[in-house]
């Protein structure tokens, strides 16, 4: 590969510590060469379930070969496995503590690797900042071109979330939910296209509100301007949306409450 | 051009979504060898005018050839178009609503083109981000030479904000606004240099407050640490400030507050 | 030097307004090739003590020949100095006003100069924002090669914060503080390994509440959830901790608070 190997990074960090220039200081060190990119730093604190979320929404927009560093760990220094995965044409370094499993799902063919190639590690690792001390240094040898096979071996038994698709009950209701309030208020649910496949039309409910009306755009000349519609949004999922307001605020809704769309 | 070209982003998408790392990756998927620049994702939801401000502060510190990706979006998915702006030595993609009225109004030489070139959008645009869909295969087709008049017919009913200009009225008072307010909590007002050609001294209003000194540095050994002060700031604006302290705070004040300067 | 130069960026600039894109776009037209990274630019304002210390805590993790750009400048426009320093195979530029004293405290090696070099200021500098009249072009004509003493001439006499280092009183007691607190609320202390070498345990004493256990880990199969306790952390720094949980909330701990030592 010729051109400059991307680099992405997304964390709990936050950015106002030196955590997250650390990591790119080692891997500037390593491999000058690379481009960074920042997906976010703003996970909530140790929350594994959306750090996957937002990986799995734009891990693809990426050009192949990139490379995603995820720190999201609540276990570092324990016995938790560094890993490194090869899924498709993306890979991944991180914890195995789940935050891979939506891009498990989703691609056909998966390779995880227990990165164990201490001669990769950072001289003086610290035990509480693997980011810097193994990921870091990790994702930069991939960079240089380095196998993955080279980092350690193979293993099946990855940790895994519960699959992030709605369940669907006797009646025939689908028990979905809230996994993501992006910046906008904006409520994303679990429900995909697939799930909504038998439904010539469908009525949700949450936090004991229905919503009915589903919209192409966020802007509808024919719609109110207060109304509470879905729409299919950019990450494939179904969205629950004011136009100009906060449907998280107006529902009271927060991450993880039941969605029910009726039979 | 052999060095590297810049791509600046400003939107209001925040930092904690997956949405300004999937216009990156689209960008870097095109054109891996630019260089991309945050210029803030800050900018209030939906607020054309803050985006459009921000923006005339700082374009021209970037090198000729520079293409500026600009998303405040709220008529994503409706009939506004999207355009491609060539400016002096800039380049400038996003929505056509306004966003770019400083630059129409600064720049001697503006063309604007409607970008219709659909063999240049993202193959599954998506009807609600557009950042992804189609800004960034734009900005990306742009950095890698193609020309801007290749992207869509020239226009020249483009939406423009009312002049960012004071007004004067019959008793030779200008009626000017915060428009605004720095993270140190600088007021920056809509008066320029010329605005004030014709006056040796001032005394400006604001919050029905009265503030005569003008300042050169925000630290001044014979001022006294409270007082409420004008002084010019680097933007090129009328700046109302208090050292060490947030004017914005102790005035009051809100972006689109009136300030008076008599006559 | 062949490889991409790298250019960090630390101020108390927020990320909302265009202060940081400003600087970079000055970077980038004078040396297009170089790496920025951010380290942070939510140093509290004008708080020079707290960007000293995340300055310490990183510069190290990159590359030798790094250009760190250091701007927490309440004394703008004043007669502080602009310096340009040479610390071991690091640079540093900013002004001169103890923002860089832990590096000196540091690096067995360290030149100091006046950036008095006029040449190289951007053409009308603003006397409010040195940040991208002086500090970013210096930092981008050493990226492109120019010698630390072509910029001005080199003083001794530099500005210093008293040293980081806590103090013993007569009984041994250390008096020590707390430097830092972290994303996570974790409490980061001014001891190092070497402050506590004579010493087989200890016990620590923050806003009246004694902390006893020294862990390795944050997660520990034995300790409780709610357990108070110390941990050497990343940084090099004793942190005062709790698994899951803000240490800094539970103590109610600010930046500044005094954490005596045992004797």
């Amino acid at each position: 590969m010729t051109s400059r190997r991307v680099i992405t990074l997304l964390t709990d960090f936050g950015t106002a510590d030196y955590f997250v220039a650390a990591v790119k200081g080692v891997i500037l060190t390593i491999n000058p060469e690379v481009s960074l990119v920042d997906i976010t730093h703003e996970i909530p604190p140790q929350d594994i379930e959306s750090g996957a979320f937002t990986l799995l929404t734009c891990y693809r927009d990426f050009p192949a070969g990139t490379i995603h560093v995820a720190v999201v760990d609540p276990g570092v220094g324990s016995s938790r496995r560094p890993i490194v995965v090869r899924a498709g044409t993306h890979y991944f370094v991180g914890p195995d503590n789940g935050l891979f499993s939506y891009v498990y799902d989703r691609e056909p063919s998966v390779e995880v690797f227990h990165a164990t190639a201490a001669e990769h590690f950072r001289q003086s690792p610290s035990p509480t900042f693997h980011g810097r001390a193994i990921f870091a240094p990790m994702a930069a040898a991939l960079s240089k071109g380095l196998g993955a096979e080279t980092l350690g071996p193979t293993i099946t038994d990855q940790v895994r979330l519960p699959p992030i698709a709605p369940t669907k009950d006797d009646t025939g209701k689908l028990h979905a939910r809230i996994i993501h309030i992006d910046h906008f208020g904006n409520c994303i649910t679990n429900i995909t296209h697939g799930d909504l496949l038998d439904r010539a039309s469908f009525r949700l409910y949450v936090n004991g509100k229905a919503v009915e009306t589903l919209r192409r755009f966020f802007t509808d000349e024919h719609g109110s301007k207060e109304e509470i519609f879905t729409i299919w949004g950019s990450a494939g999922f179904l969205e629950i949306a004011i136009n100009g307001a906060s449907a998280a605020e107006v529902l009271k809704a927060k991450r993880g409450d039941l969605v029910i769309v009726s039979a």
